[in-house]
């Protein structure tokens, strides 16, 4: 572990995030469940999401940029499907609390599809096809975020990283679990090449002046991410129309700010100067398996596929061939034996907020 | 034009493959409904999944390996999901009754989920996305298909090539279109690539021996392609998601073959030694926007969306920005005009289907 890492207790990690939320007007068990979102990223190793990002939520709320006690409204039904107004709250409260009402559409219809309007950042969209496989259902989340990537043959940022998850159950084997951006990678790993000091591959993104180029600080300065595929050559237009999928199906159909207008997710960044909708949106979507095909068969058919995907012989120098979401699991047993490493800056992002709400540091 | 293509009418092109199924048994209105599927293909330019492949249905169907009368069955059902088997129909057909299933149960429900096994090959996924546009629904479809894609970092063919599309109406602009396969690029761009003795791009595929080659002999004789993104440096696990997502939804969730099992597509090639299900599998959707959000309001939105992704600046070099479904909508109207090329490969092969039925030539 390199110096710059402290390790910390998922636990103590945990409870500071709950104190955190807590402190800012979040009721009890909303502070809770919005410290579970983020703790999922920790202790999974998707470090980008989770106490990395608690600054800027705490920023928001202190601004009053977030409601930290929103009232849920429907806007629209019809039996298996409806739209929320997330009255502005936490992402983090607003998202379990609609994947929720997807599930109980579940239980009732075969399936629920809830849109979200007037939302904010979610943290890792693979939570919440997670709460759906608890239930031995098929889950899809995902939502659209500030603008960061060029349409394909595009130069300006007009569309989020737009991530899409969806997990599946199994029976012996652990669930299959996938959660990516729809960009060729996520803007933090270009912060994190800037920070180390490296250059990246051409195909992540563009400059200011819309040439490819692999100086990470050329991208921050007005440039922008490539969509998955990155190049003509590469198909970069599927990835374009993946994120296109996920910002109409999150934000046009809910009502909320699309593309380039979509809210941003940081204290200091300006608004978009016209609003086409309330805050950004997300689509939630479970199926129930039992209307389908018989659970168990389902199950046990997924164990195959799980290893029949393990046992692909390996290309030449690669790694053994995963199945989607055994990485996380693997930080996540690291993690509970060994804590939660938090790098130095996030750090003193969390001392400034334990000063400031009068929280003792975990 | 190339002299190596021949231009016919559409109508005729319609209405030779039309009578073509009739001759093998395919019932007047179904016969007319699978043309029906691929004339969509030609006619939008997409030559990889029309009548391009009249000829494999047609050897199919004549060997007997395909059953030109189905009768659909529902093996499972609640309420807004279910499971069709297709009875070893042709995907043409049965591809759009079970789209119609899922868009009779989005009129009742809000929404509908099939999944469909023991079906074949459905011709190009954005045709039944396109039936509940005609619904003012929106729609998604995804099939899996034989082998032909290595899971990241394995060499093996273990997934099809597992398109997916979904398609949102719009008001004065056209609708956004999206259909794409989850491989980098589809089989048949590297078979052409072959037929013209060209060099193909490193990262669509891999050789026999599990390295990236650019010469697609290479991959034709035992390599296999690359899911979209590729290469580690170009995320292609989030292709190989992609991928065993339609798979899973497909084929699993509906008891069909899946991943290296699926049903082959060619007269010749042998069938998987062990069969886990029955045929290959759809997955169909479709969600009423009315109950999400007041349809007209919705359609003004996306014909903003469109209006705004046109309008971003063009990348250095690049061409302007499309939204999906344009590049198709180019081709309709140019072969409208001068008729669909057909190359000479493919006139060979209908003649001597016209000879072998007795059904004349267009």
């Amino acid at each position: 572990m390199p110096k710059a890492y402290t390790q910390i207790h998922h636990l103590a990690l945990r409870a500071f995030t709950t104190n955190v939320f807590k402190s800012l007007g979040v009721p009890d068990d909303e502070a809770a469940l919005a410290a579970d979102v983020l703790a999922y990223s920790d202790e999974h190793g998707i470090d980008s999401h989770g106490i990395a990002r608690l600054k800027t939520y705490f920023d928001l709320l202190k601004a009053g940029r977030i409601n930290p006690r929103p009232n849920l409204k429907v806007l629209r039904e019809k039996h298996a499907v409806s739209t929320i107004d997330g009255d502005n709250g936490l992402g983090l409260v607003v998202g379990p609390k609609c994947m929720d009402i997807a599930i109980e559409k579940t239980h009732k219809h075969g399936s629920g599809s809830i849109a979200v309007c007037n939302t904010n950042h979610y943290g890792a969209a693979g939570y919440y096809p997670l709460m759906a496989v608890k239930e031995d259902f098929i889950g899809l989340s995902m939502t659209n975020t500030t603008k960061g990537v060029a349409p394909f043959n595009g130069k300006e940022k007009m569309l989020g990283t737009n991530p899409i998850a969806l997990a599946f159950p199994s029976l012996n084997e652990p669930e299959v679990v996938i959660d990516f951006a729809s960009s060729t990678v996520a803007y933090g790993k270009v912060e994190i090449a800037h920070r180390e000091g490296e250059i990246i591959p051409l195909g992540w993104c563009l400059d200011k002046n819309g040439l490819p180029t692999n100086r990470p600080e050329e991208m921050i300065d007005g440039g922008a991410l490539l969509p998955l595929g990155s190049t003509k050559e590469g198909s970069g237009h599927k990835g374009y129309c993946l994120a296109g999928a996920v910002d109409i199906l999150s934000a046009v159909l809910s009502g909320a700010n699309w593309g380039p207008f979509a809210t941003p997710f940081a204290i200091n960044s300006a608004m978009p100067e016209i609003q086409v909708g309330k805050g950004i949106g997300h689509f939630f979507n479970a199926w129930d398996i039992e209307g389908f095909r018989d659970l168990t068969d389902f199950k046990k058919s997924m164990d195959h596929w799980i290893v029949t995907m393990r046992n692909t012989v390996a290309m030449e120098g690669g790694t053994k061939v995963l199945v989607p979401g055994d990485p996380e699991r693997k930080s996540y047993s690291i993690r509970m034996e060994d804590g939660i490493p938090v790098h130095q800056i996030i750090l003193d992002q969390l001392k400034t907020i334990s000063q400031s709400c009068n929280v003792p540091l975990p």
